[in-house]
């Protein structure tokens, strides 16, 4: 990942202010409250204030340093919605009083021919996420949604429709994102068959956004307590995959399946479930590789692929999508002192199925 | 595999005669000389003297039932050229004397979607491979092209370009399609970037057929002796695989890596050279399954697949291509007797790259 920009203004020229946020400085101490630094607003930046941050799995795994490279102190925090304190002189997009929303990433070299084409996401010299990248401002890391404030380029910033509960609104960042993007590029639709694999954070957006396209959707859960809840999420089936009948019902069938599995888990038995020319898509991110039987794919010319989050441009449509057909995540919300305790419960699963955090909680 | 057709007709009415073929009883035992029975010309026949025949790796698969449900006695073969002896009554597409190639396909259902799109390899509900699958007119399984001749429904012959070597044009209906058909599917053209992995049967045609096709080629080998060959087939480089400098040198270069490649071996070595949105298709078959690290796959968008020979329109598409571009496969001509010798060196490798049975040695 780049540290430089030739635009970056990377010198003791820019001011900043504290700002109080929550965090930690070791992989194996609670998150607690810290000061962290906010830039004063350039021309293109935008200040927000922020009022709700969604709780990732990412987040978990960086403040406990369980990807590497996790730079210290980490605030953690990108499924962030607010309200626009101030905007630089140049910026147009965004007026003080409004919404706004920031995901995972805060900037990226904007040349590449990845930028180009809106896939800031896959940046080729390397994007600036939320939080634990090279601060292209000030010589710290960036810092994310778990504060009082932050303060990014007008280009990443996100309208936030004004229809939806807003405190729900802020999973779309991410968990939103992350479904809605592969979704649309494997052109799930009407007619089209969908299997949505893991019904967490990820898997009960994907279910929602997939249905609102109009696909077809079966969710496939190891979990007989979730069936009735797929089902109120918008699920048309859904198939026990410990039950051999189960799966074999829809062998085959799927134009395209949404895998949102992060633990270890058998993937032919997905690949199986492929028509011609379908593809799987891993949007969890399992520890150790998962071994791929040839004739997974070779019979019927099926892909195993992988996405990650969304460009810039696709999470703004997404947002506008969910506005649109009034989705939102299902939330439970915590204050900033209960994240620990939540880190526990999203270990252990069954949570229903984002946490998030009223930044309110900050303040007191 | 379904075992009947509403238009099969098979009843003793079908007459039958004997032809001489090299098979065997038993996956242990060498192969041999023995009669097979070959049905008359029904009225949409044709019935093919054939003159070449390749070896396939399937060949030896399927005759030691190394994929389990082999029949017996087993004749392979579905590389197969030769001469129109006679036709039906209804077969417009050739006459006697005409040269005619059949493949790994000798018919389908073709009424499923899969065979509406052309797309036979793929049909719902199971194709009639050239050998080892159920007759549809005699109640036997269907022989290969080990054989003095073939009858096959003129829907499933292919035509032969008249410029091409006949002997070095058998393997293109196997190796030939194998590697076309992805090559094609994903777009391989003028500005893409293409990695060839494995320099044997099938890999030295996906380096011959990329390059005609307008793409740059990079050939992945693991045998410094194979470097100056890569070349002289069209490659316009060679990475050695066990060289990190030279493998790293591709990382998130290739549009597309065709992995011919059937042994054990690290994927994901590969699927890091893919750019955003790349594919590898695999068209060897490694016995056991290859782990495949999620990070592999979503950080770029990338993909895993598979592929299947081709449908019959797409093989006629590929042997014209190649009478058109002069492409044919690198042969060594055997004689029927030598087969089992053949196999043998097979396993061993440094084949170059394809045997061919002169079938006018069976006659002898």
């Amino acid at each position: 990942m780049e540290t430089e920009s030739p635009t970056a203004e990377k010198t003791s020229a820019i001011k900043a202010k504290e700002a109080k946020a929550f965090g930690t400085e070791a992989a194996e101490a609670p998150l607690h409250q810290l000061s962290i630094k906010r830039r004063n607003p350039t021309p293109h930046d935008v200040e927000i204030e922020i009022l709700y941050c969604g709780v990732c799995h990412s987040d978990l795994h960086t403040v406990r340093n369980e990807w590497h490279g996790t730079i210290y102190p980490c605030v953690p925090g990108h499924e962030i919605v607010g309200r626009v304190v101030s905007v630089g002189s140049h910026v147009s997009k965004f007026k003080a009083g409004d919404l706004a929303a920031v995901g995972c990433l805060v900037d990226s070299c904007r040349e590449c021919q990845y930028c180009k084409d809106d896939l800031e996401q896959y940046c080729e010299k390397g994007n600036i996420q939320t939080y634990n990248s090279p601060d292209k401002y000030l010589s710290t890391q960036t810092y994310g949604g778990y504060s009082e404030s932050i303060v990014v380029d007008e280009a990443f910033v996100l309208r936030v429709p004004e229809n939806l509960d807003l405190a729900a609104t802020a999973p779309l960042l991410c968990a939103g994102i992350t479904t809605y993007s592969p979704l649309k590029h494997w052109k799930v639709g009407p007619g089209k068959k969908v299997g949505v694999v893991g019904l967490g954070g990820l898997g009960h957006m994907g279910v929602k956004l997939a249905k609102a396209m109009g696909a077809e959707v079966i969710v496939f859960t190891t979990s007989p307590s979730k069936v009735e809840d797929a089902k109120r999420l918008g699920a048309d089936d859904v198939a026990l995959s410990k039950d051999e009948q189960q799966m074999q019902r829809y062998a085959g069938k799927l134009h395209f399946v949404l895998d949102a599995v992060s633990a270890q888990h058998d993937i032919n038995a997905y690949l199986n479930l492929l028509r011609v020319d379908g593809s799987l898509a891993l949007v969890g991110a399992p520890e150790h590789p998962l071994p791929v039987a040839a004739f997974s794919l070779i019979p019927s010319r099926r892909s195993f692929a992988g996405s990650m989050i969304g460009g810039i441009a696709e999470t703004q449509e997404m947002l506008d999508f969910c506005g649109k057909h009034n989705i939102v995540s299902d939330i439970e919300m915590i204050n900033i002192g209960q994240i620990n305790e939540a880190y526990d419960r999203l270990l252990k699963g069954g949570v229903k199925y984002r946490f998030v955090i009223d930044m309110a909680s900050l303040k007191k």
